[in-house]
């Protein structure tokens, strides 16, 4: 009952899935069996789509399929580079822009936004999820006044986003870096951007309806966001020397450091630790030694001060991307670009065996209040 | 662990609430402790309004306070009226349009989307109260190459929306039942919709993606596209004489008719029985008679076939929505128009005590599945 008198569903087992095993007390992740760390050192971040997807790791011709999907299917429809134009001219939220761009391709389908059999809503899915990183990109070209860049067939689509993000050709090491990083964002069972979207598809609301719902979910700064807040903390702290007091000082009012803790790994979060030397090197470079000795600060004095809290995945993917020279207000949405992976697998899952979603509330207001005319009526004050 | 295993949180607590009672086994339903029975007879929508937000009912200045904001503030911005003329030149899905449009209002914003203090979410959330029905009847008029009528600010919210979709104003009886309608729509509990816009509000997302999130779930045939499709079965049956056989054919086959059950009300749903008289007096006339037919027959057949079941709000709010001249689908439109209400006090509600929202799943998939490299992996079917 303490849990739910909490309100956050803690610990109630929602529902069965068959997509990926969380096991919070050993920092283990795997998707549809395959342990995430051999995924972040060997795999893609298509055949990790695969995985996910279709349930299993395809063979070279089926992921050679999957590449060409991605490769193939990232122009816009004209009426989306206009509705992302108009956000261009107006100082817009990335996510924003994504949950509408998203939200509106359903007007440009010829199917219209309507539940079709399995296979063709996994073709639904690749569609969105190789046209996401081209929403991203071609809004902050709009809104920095640059030419937006084509789409590039011959490159994945890691290495695509910086493409079509900086107009250069991202080197081997960039996108490699980048394609990790979508590894590990796929998918992560039942957080609240997965767990939003699989509630909306319970009442058999379509993939578009149920994919913009989760983007709005993600935009809060206690799931996606928090990647964003790791930067925007560092800037702020800004200096080796300074970071020691900051956290304290941030502790002793009661504040959260963003990027560490997480609901389910009460221990290491394996995602975390499977970019930590990666970062480790990006940040041995002389000019970079200043945010390693902050990273390294703010672990060490968390650790410290708050038993068992570690770095989470967010603090690290931050590190990640800022290095990647990717703004730091498109984090949130790169993370998107991943995870819009496991949101359509889930969906998928949750059309497969449906069962609406819909729990109970505790009333705790008042009863029996009757229905005064409002003659009648005394001046109340707000509850 | 068989609700868990059905995976819909079926009798879970999920948090507590002191917005809505709804009293399954009593048919009984309640707004901040007072019957939506009497709300139904007495109270109009803004009044309605007023208390689910504020969790009282207003004085007369009050209620003249709100009332004057959702009249005043119904203009769109011209660039929302531009994406609803991009969506009006292609086959729309009207759901689509409102989420489309909720969505981007948010870079229309000039705080931005964000998270204020309490008074100033309360503030948007009426603002995007007054707003809605504006959106569909703009979508409606583009549509169908009609001009756009401007709002009038000498009429309420239901009333004002049948003058902006018709261009005519809709007599005293007509506004009436439409304000009654979206009286009994107003809330319920956590039912999906308002779970979507909770969990999503639960990571601190801003009330535009709390809001495009619910109306992604209200898309759905099992939730608030169920009220169109009990206008497409009516009208697909087209005789009273032909109702009887066309209800037992589709129960031979399996199927689920349209209106009837609900997952929380085992007996009569209020909200309907509400309807009930308002529906027999508008269909006694002559020239409705067929459909009063239609309903009652349905109604018969599935009593007697299916023990316990009645029809609920979405069977007789469909024979209103049809009456008033609204057509079919719009009639989820109107549905959200009013339970914009319930989405933004639950997503306040949510603000002012929260915790992420976040269960586990039960997995059920394959365990220590080893990463093969691509060349020595063998074709596997489709799970």
């Amino acid at each position: 009952m303490a849990d739910k008198k909490a309100g956050g569903l803690e610990g109630v087992v929602a529902l069965p899935s068959a997509i990926c095993r969380v096991d919070g007390a050993n920092g283990e992740l795997s998707y549809r069996g395959v342990d995430v760390m051999e995924l972040a050192k060997y795999s893609t971040f298509e055949e990790t789509a695969y995985l996910l997807w279709y349930g299993y790791l395809p063979t070279r011709s089926q992921l050679r399929e999957l590449e060409d999907r991605f490769a193939c299917c990232r122009d816009l429809p004209q009426g989306i580079t206009r509705i992302i134009a108009t956000a261009g001219n107006e100082p817009s939220e990335p996510m924003e822009v994504l949950r509408t761009s998203i939200s509106a391709m359903a007007r440009f389908d010829p199917q219209g936004p309507v539940l079709r059999d399995q296979k063709a809503d996994l073709d639904l899915a690749m569609l969105l999820a190789a046209k996401l990183p081209v929403i991203v990109a071609t809004f902050h070209r709009i809104r920095t006044g640059q030419e937006i860049i084509a789409p590039r067939d011959d490159l994945n689509s890691a290495a695509n986003f910086l493409w079509m993000l900086t107009g250069e050709k991202p080197s081997e090491k960039k996108a490699r870096i980048l394609d990790t990083a979508l590894i590990l964002h796929a998918d992560h069972e039942l957080n609240a951007s997965t767990f939003t979207a699989r509630v909306a598809a319970s009442t058999l609301a379509d993939i578009y309806a149920a994919v913009s719902a989760a983007m709005g979910a993600l935009s809060g700064p206690l799931h996606g966001g928090a990647n964003e807040d790791v930067m925007h903390m560092l800037e702020r702290i800004g200096d080796p020397a300074k970071t020691e007091q900051y956290v304290l000082d941030q502790l002793a009012e009661g504040n959260k450091i963003p990027g560490f803790g997480h609901r389910v790994y009460k221990n290491l979060d394996p995602r975390g630790e499977a970019l930590r030397p990666i970062v480790a090197e990006l940040y041995s470079d002389p000019a970079q030694r200043p945010w390693l000795e902050m990273w390294q600060t703010v672990e060490r004095i968390m650790s410290e001060e708050k038993h068992h809290l570690h770095p989470n995945l967010d603090f690290f993917a931050a590190l990640v991307y800022r290095w990647l020279g990717i703004p730091t207000d498109l984090f949130t949405p790169v993370f998107a670009c991943s995870r819009i992976v496991g949101w359509t697998t889930h969906i998928l899952e949750q059309y497969a065996n449906n069962r609406l979603i819909r729990p109970l509330a505790e009333y705790v207001g008042p009863v029996d209040v009757p229905y005064v005319p409002v003659n009648e009526r005394a001046i109340q004050a707000a509850a």
